[in-house]
């Protein structure tokens, strides 16, 4: 028998219908045994670093999304991590390894079935960078632009929600790719951290241009400023009348990989594309992907990215809170635009 | 010089808002010389034996519709046809010999740029053929379902629009490559034609079930009833509404090709789709396809389906009406759903 302690967990309440709020999550203090029950084979015990605060938290939060498996009531979510084994009875991880990928957000994870768990090699980078351009949010962005834009030298690029832990580096990969790069990227407050996001965006993820979306009136009109000629390559975070928008604004043979749709997550209506005959007028290709169909090339991504980011020709910024108490805060804030690039909540250093 | 002779063209009036109307085309008659002018190299004269009705015409009789290239008023439309050349200035094209491709809607065409112009090689299957499965249709239905569908065995395929040109084909194509096929059609007339067009899907082009999406008040509820399962592959002719419900049954990384959107062509206020968060969720792969892209498969196509036609392992229906001035009625008879198969107006045998 292992050593019980307490193990404080982020609870879904209830299921959410609109807008996510603080008080539809709770924190519970259970208990675990640091110690993998006797006749689980397979499973890994774990202790939680840092949690990733990720867009995709709210969609498990409806009963009945399209689907999207939801959140059991009255237990822990699940999200990404980056973990340190301290018991496993499965053969590929040791006690003491480092890990990231997907776990409970809560102190210690039991998990049973660990096919989505990566191990850490490279420790002289920020564990950190485990939840976002070492982890799901750098395999979100390299497989969307890469795999699913087939971006060529000189083509026009824009990115919605671009300062977010995914927004920032398919901007810095279509630069790195030789594209012209606009991003937009906006704040509920309308404020310093809105001005502070656009300058992010131009002064150190070195976007060509950048917009807050939410000063302007006419998104139409805003991406015929930043693209007179055009779009050939959307990455979609955020749906609704933004795509409405772009669509209006592609050229022939333009891609739009769906990785996101922030704006419809939140509301019981969704808003209607009214102009889909461009996708037939200009040969459009449109396609939704999820990273965990692609994660067999995780490690031709560390290929490209390690280089990129050990002679510093990449930049990244996090967003870390302490404490699993800021775990709800940190998920509302994502959608207020509060957040300034990677959301992170740190639980234990080591 | 060569014989002068009267020339009747089919004109475009004014251009159009929302449904096309025989009134807003008319006939003219003018005067052509048969011989190539003088000075007017790689050019061809033809004589227009079969003119192809086809529902992107009234796509160009708008002035300002996004992407297309709107018809010339009081010129005459262009449009695909079969032809016989009688005097040519281009190396490729010899008098006498037949062509398919892109005409004027005219009884005698010269073009001075013949870039899809093809030439009819198998004079054992009726020459209207060209119009149709032979021709631009036949190619798009090809291209459609085996270049962006990706066709597995078993997979489920609805075809929208499925008794026109390229529908029938499309389904044929798919009962083939060891799909079940659901198609639709209608017919504003909600009678006779309506049941033949069911009846023909069903019977003579084998699909697996066929309806009257006239008869449906809920298309999602019928496209449940059709496919319990769920749909692989959508092969796109109607848009709006139909989309919607399509979306809604389509199954997880589920494609659809946009071949055309009928529905959306002739209204001013274009119908919103409310639901594209699923082509994230259910990783969907939505692409639109313009045939003359594709053209430099044709000779891999006519090797596919000339043993499909010779051995009868494919059936085809046109619906065949004599005379030019029949191509007002016929163009404006493909939106009533008056037709059954592929339009075709004869305006010389030879």
């Amino acid at each position: 028998m292992g050593e019980e302690i307490s193990n404080k967990q982020v609870i879904l309440n209830n299921y959410v219908k609109a807008y996510v709020k603080e008080s539809d999550m709770s924190l519970r203090t259970s208990k675990i045994q640091l110690k993998i029950p006797s006749g689980c084979d397979d499973a890994v015990l774990l202790k939680n670093l840092y949690l990733s605060i990720d867009p995709f938290i709210p969609k498990h939060m409806k009963k009945e999304e399209n689907y999207i498996t939801p959140y059991k009531l009255n237990s822990p979510i699940f999200g990404y991590g980056v973990s340190k084994v301290l018991d496993s009875s499965h053969p590929n991880f040791k006690m003491g390894e480092l890990v990231w990928g997907f776990i409970y957000l809560e102190e210690y994870s039991l998990i049973k079935d660990p096919n989505v768990l990566f191990k850490v090699h490279d420790k002289d980078l920020p564990l950190s960078y485990y939840t976002g351009i070492l982890g799901m949010p750098g395999m979100t962005a390299y497989v969307g632009f890469f795999e699913f834009c087939s971006p060529k030298k000189g083509e026009t690029v824009y990115v919605s929600a671009a300062s977010g832990a995914i927004g920032q580096l398919v901007g810095q990969f279509a630069k790195n790719a030789g594209c012209y790069v606009v991003g937009s990227a906006g704040s509920k407050e309308k404020s310093v951290v809105a001005l502070m996001k656009v300058d992010l965006l131009k002064n150190k993820f070195g976007f060509d241009e950048a917009f807050n979306y939410k000063e302007e009136q006419d998104y139409n009109a805003a991406l015929k400023r930043y693209f007179p000629d055009g779009i050939d390559i959307y990455f979609e975070n955020v749906g609704g009348k933004m795509l409405e928008a772009v669509l209006s604004n592609m050229r022939l043979y333009g891609r739009v990989a769906v990785c996101g749709m922030i704006s419809q997550y939140n509301i019981e209506q969704h808003e209607g594309v009214h102009n889909l005959l461009y996708i037939l007028t200009k040969r459009i290709r449109m396609e939704g992907y999820y990273v965990t169909d692609h994660y067999h090339i995780y490690p031709k991504y560390l290929e490209m990215v390690m280089p990129l980011i050990k002679e510093e020709k990449i930049a990244y910024v996090e967003d870390i809170v302490e404490g699993i108490e800021s775990v709800p805060g940190a998920i509302v804030g994502l959608f207020s635009g509060r957040n300034v690039g990677k959301q992170v909540v740190v639980v234990a250093r080591e």
